[in-house]
């Protein structure tokens, strides 16, 4: 990863902006900046230059992984310590005047109203604190060809779980025991952990959207929905399928067929220059022609890369547009409670006339006999 | 989990307050007044009683999980639909007056600042939006039996993983082998996750106080540090054992003898009454004597419970009185970047005369023949 170039493309916003500083806290943010992955850290960058600000815990850790910024260890919580450098730098920010007031940006979707009090408080009023644009959720929007190539590596790692999902899943085996497995796999692979707490609902739990692994025992008839993801080498990918346990009703198998349908209509209606809100609404439609849209209650996707879910949103009436290199999930379903659920989910990346599934095709329902 | 207990206590304090509403965002908070659990959630209280809402993927979860509180699904943002339900309530406050101005108080360590601009043009002026005292974490310091019982399970689960690694830690083994040996077996137990990445330092990675499983292989000799917690039932345990592979030189033994007293003096340190800072003062003044104090870079310990890091911070000059109840980590340390490093870990239950250490006691240096 160039995080060189991702710092000074950065700066060059800062540069434009009306901001002397750039305090960026959301430790994702931090990390996709400067490479550094420890779990205390603060990045605050001038047109100038960057540093990253840490504690003792990190020292070796940041040494390792900072190449493009300065680092600083301090004992602090790392926000205040580079509010505290800040103050030291004397009037070198960018304007290099000697008026006492800089302007520090924060970022207000991540920082607390308790952290920016604080933050205020070890300025005394010789910077202002206002809100900076999220210019790093735009950067990280669009993936490089080292993140896609992560996230493809991701993505297959994570589908070949559901390998071991179709030999363990069986009735009267418990849920749990099938995502141990699973994320047993996962580990064994090379994964660093599971990208959110792995979700094996069978049964009526099928109709419970993120119905994490429980200890009920899986049914002799019924669907069972498997979303699960890995992060390996810090990116995340994030996979669903829905199997049936025993012979599935004709209700059943044409629920599965409408859920399908809406998720391969959603991943035709991928490209860049189409609206996020656009591919929402051709799964929606498709439900809604068989009467399932109120059925359908979540949204139908998201981006993922350094975190399970980024920004593109892929929900009704979102209006960003996609651009090549998003990566996003297509995920629709349909929930009846107390009966059951489905939910077919793929990773895509947008390109300029359509879009690449990262993830292996499989779509068939999976009948697991009783 | 009494939550209704619960919930009349911290609307006891809204009562006493200056606050006619609390809004509640912290999803750990959330569980912890009303047992719901999904991952979009705020609780609105009044003197009167509590409301949580969410979105459409909780429908039945939220039926399922929450007793003591109405339920209601929104579309929007769970904080924006409680402000947007607060403003349809009249003025309906607890002051009965036909003022327009209500006071909503949110947690200010948790809520954006991006979350609270939001929240406050929902609100259009007809309610101040004003920080609230922590009372949730500070009611959350002290676990109720039900709690500590459930910590106690975890900390049992976590602590028996270290057989495994104990039995898994071999030269030339990866270092994620050994995690997810121990993962599989926590799953296999029960345990919902991990409550954090598993930790598996081996060799001069054991200087990495956060030196998370890698693909290095164990070698011939040297520390190996073994960080690792499980989540069973909501409640998290930690525990860290390092071990040595191969004969452990004269230098090995006493760093591991010297950070085992520091960590046995701090237990000893352990009661109520005893402010945290004593406690950390009691580890780090026996790594001073042995001039270790430099090497010893982070805190001593920390609260535990739904979240694996709570208040209280087990830190140089806290002035956080210990009290019956409260569940910490102690858990001091020494690296010595680039060579090696040792922590020991175990949790306790502070009790009015000392402590309970919750953690099987087996602190010995385990030699693992290479």
């Amino acid at each position: 990863m160039d995080h060189g170039r991702r710092l000074r493309r950065l700066q060059a916003l800062v540069a434009e902006s009306k901001l002397d500083f750039l305090l960026v806290t959301h430790l994702p943010n931090v990390r996709y900046l400067s490479g550094f992955t420890g779990s205390a850290a603060a990045l605050l960058m001038s047109s100038e230059g960057a540093t990253v600000f840490t504690d003792g815990r990190y020292i070796a850790q940041a040494r390792q992984e900072v190449q493009a910024a300065r680092v600083v260890i301090d004992s602090k919580a790392p926000a205040l310590a580079a509010a505290e450098w800040l103050l030291g730098q004397g009037n070198g920010g960018r304007r290099g005047s000697s008026r006492p007031s800089r302007t520090l940006g924060v970022e207000a979707e991540w920082m607390t109203v308790a952290g920016r009090d604080r933050l205020a408080s070890v300025l005394r009023g010789k910077a202002k604190v206002r809100p900076a644009p999220g210019w790093v959720e735009q950067a990280r929007m669009v993936k490089d060809a080292g993140e896609i190539q992560r996230i493809r590596e991701a993505v297959r790692l994570g589908a070949s779980l559901f390998g071991i999902a179709k030999k363990t899943i069986r009735p009267g085996v418990r849920e749990y025991e099938v995502a141990a497995a699973m994320e047993y796999e996962a580990r064994r692979q090379g994964a660093e952990g599971m990208s959110f707490p792995t979700i094996l609902a069978s049964g009526p739990r099928s109709a419970i959207v993120h119905g994490r692994a429980s200890d009920a025992r899986i049914p002799r008839r019924g669907f069972v929905v498997c979303d699960f993801g890995v992060i390996l080498a810090g990116y995340c990918s994030d996979r669903t399928r829905t199997v049936h346990v025993g012979r599935p009703s004709k209700e059943g198998r044409s629920l599965y067929a409408a859920v399908l349908e809406a998720q391969e209509c959603a991943i035709a209606a991928v490209r860049a220059g189409v609206t996020a809100g656009e591919v929402d609404e051709a799964a929606r439609g498709v439900l809604r022609e068989r009467k399932l849209a109120r059925w359908f209650t979540h949204s139908t996707g998201h981006g993922l890369g350094l975190e399970i879910h980024e920004q593109p949103r892929v929900a009704a009436g979102q209006r960003q547009k996609l651009e090549p290199g998003m990566v996003v999930t297509i995920e629709p379903g349909a929930y009846v409670p107390g009966e059951w659920g489905v939910r077919i989910e793929d990773v895509v990346v947008v390109t300029a006339s359509g879009c690449e599934v990262l993830t292996p095709t499989e779509k068939d329902l999976v009948v697991i006999e009783a």
